[in-house]
């Protein structure tokens, strides 16, 4: 017996609902079977080997593109040095397929598809799922449709289309009453849009959990930092380590990290300051692009679990996430700026006291940095020009010969 | 016993050689120790389990920024039926850290330089080995300086900066010119300028054999296709598949794919033509900006191994580059245009009746189409401009209701 259940209230809804909130705006959540019972399985496939903590029959593997087995390394010295942790380690989720932790999600969106026999699948984005749902969509031999803001560039919309996606570009007067008209619009047509924040999605977002598992050999961190926009990234890290330990298969979960830009910080503000609900932002501007919810549908559940778990809570300036990022690529990461976020919060919780110097961090680096170049104009370069006889002189004096 | 040994002449040379070819322009190729008597042991890192076959004393893991274990997927209905090949896969190199295979030369670029106790890597480069340098240095907290052509993009210099690169940019009459001058002057003053053809890149490139013979266990395909310019990524793959048939542990090498520009194609028209020498390009333009080497050093090895052990070569038009890369991305796949000339001489080589239907044949995806947004104007994409209220009509048209 598979359910979808309200994070808020525990009301219960049917598994193929297609709208994927509550009328109220909770969050749903996928509950099926008996997870204490649940066991690690062999199989080559993440999904086979953690099939009992799936909804889903099956998952075939014609539409997955190889997301996951992402690598996870320690942090090294002058990343360790800067935050003041021991004990950091980076997962790196520009790895996927389409360079980003959001195919993750769309592996479980399309088995959804599948399952649900739909020939359609939608999304509203400017950004990494677009180009995650056009991909896999295209893979499974599916029809996407990705709805588009007017400001999108070009370019970031060719990289939909090029996958085959129609790609609607809606012209409004503003993004989020064009996101609610469509969403109307969906539960009308029975068309799922899928979101940032859908309980399918947390599904695949789950699965992190169950990798970092097999890649720290059943240990479980402190600490996982998340840059948080529409929050199915935490949700479903969370979720996956919650039903681990239903499982009885470890004995704790990691406390989440969660993180945003100041100039866009509508869950964090709230925490910081004792709010119940999202606290809503609206005509700002954060070079972390990726991490622009400023009314995040499902917030308020984000806000009800940190202050049940002790979850911590951290926003970064726009001069810190420009260093972060960095600092990161000073050590080898090149991520886009909204993943950098993490760094610059995890060092001013380590230097407030909130995290100790021994604290297990995992942090996730969400997306590439190709994802977005426009923002290197605010980086300096050591970039050198030089007519060709000045070139060994020039060379010469940087090897001090 | 490590030593250098021409691959055309079997000359000599101690392994710490600071220039990657002969006086005479010869690729050089790693020998050492008793590969007849290696084998695969246990290791969490794939240059542990294959170590016996790596010519370092070793690997230090705090190099590394997590390359390797890309996926390896079959095709599906679509490639198969456009190829006509039934038995196809994909590796997914654009799954490294730099979003390029050229990870993996990088790590064991830089094991060298630790081996060789070297601050300073120096490149020449535009793109992904620029990139891949720049991080794989700044992990392993050297210096990197990456000499590029005047020419080059601010985006692409930036993306190498980020990661603290000296960046040198230099003006000067002919890139052949530059590349050549800046070589002498390497060579002078003892700077080790890494190249897409050197052997200990070579000995990076191995390990795809190694992990292919992982991820197909113990399988050998009977094809791989490369796109080749500097000519190391194939020299590589192929000495990891011949050590491995050294070693007895599998019974036959896989048969090497060229694959060119049409454009720039100094050594498929080589090979084609009958001729034992690379046919020199200049002043063509192609699409496929990573494999724009016109005159590869090196290249009359893979000639003259193309002669001898039965490989194919071919290229492709401006046009077939394009469609490749829009069908490998209706597929669920954004390479950049030089990784989908694959595609469309493999299709060749099978209508031309060059490959079986049931040829086993893996095809090398080398490097991110995010790398190379520019080229995506020359696509067309699904895009329909819309104001708010006329979506629920289009919608409803696309979904036929």
């Amino acid at each position: 017996m598979k359910e979808l259940v309200s994070t808020l209230t525990g009301r219960r809804y049917p598994f193929d609902r297609i709208e994927e909130f509550t009328e109220d705006g909770e969050s749903l959540e996928v509950r099926f079977g008996d997870v204490a019972n649940a066991s690690i399985r062999t199989g080559k496939h993440l999904w086979e080997r953690f099939g009992d903590f799936l909804p889903f029959s099956q998952i075939d593997a014609d539409i997955s593109l190889g997301e996951g087995q992402t690598a996870l390394l320690p942090a090294d010295r002058k990343l360790a040095e800067y935050t003041g942790l021991d004990r950091l380690w980076l997962k790196n989720e520009t790895q996927n397929p389409t360079w980003s932790f959001k195919d993750r999600g769309s592996l479980t969106c399309i088995a959804m598809a599948r399952e649900m026999d739909e020939q359609v699948t939608a999304t509203i984005s400017t950004g990494n799922m677009g180009n995650s749902i056009a991909a896999y969509a295209a893979k499974a031999d599916l029809r996407a449709i990705v709805f588009v803001p007017g400001f999108t560039p070009k370019e970031k919309i060719m990289a939909m289309g090029i996958h085959g996606a129609t790609v609607l570009k809606v012209h409004g007067p503003d993004y989020s009453v064009i996101k609610k008209q469509i969403l109307d619009l969906a539960g009308e047509l029975s068309l799922r849009v899928v979101s940032g924040n859908g309980p399918i999605r947390v599904e695949g977002y789950k699965m992190i959990a169950f990798e970092l598992l097999e890649q720290m050999e059943g240990e479980v961190p402190d600490y996982i930092a998340i840059p948080t926009s529409a929050c199915g990234h935490t949700r479903g890290v969370f979720k996956g380590y919650r039903e681990l330990k239903e499982a009885g298969l470890i004995h704790k979960i990691p406390k989440m990290i969660v993180v945003q830009a100041r100039n866009n910080s509508p869950i964090v503000s709230a925490i910081k300051q004792g709010k119940k609900q999202v606290i809503p932002f609206s005509g700002f501007h954060t070079v972390a692009e990726a991490i622009t919810t400023g009314n995040p549908m499902g917030g308020d559940e984000i806000i009800d679990r940190a202050a049940r778990h002790g979850w911590l809570a951290e926003d970064v300036t726009e001069e810190e996430i420009l260093d972060s990022q960095r600092r990161l690529a000073a050590s080898g990461y090149f991520v886009e700026p909204a993943t950098a976020t993490s760094l610059g919060a995890i060092r001013k919780l380590r230097a407030s006291g909130k995290l100790d110097r021994e604290a297990r961090v995992v942090m996730m680096l969400t997306g590439s940095g190709l994802k977005d170049t426009s923002v290197l104009g605010h980086h300096r370069a050591d970039v050198r020009e030089l007519e060709l006889p000045e070139v060994a002189q020039e060379v010469r004096s940087l090897l001090g010969r």
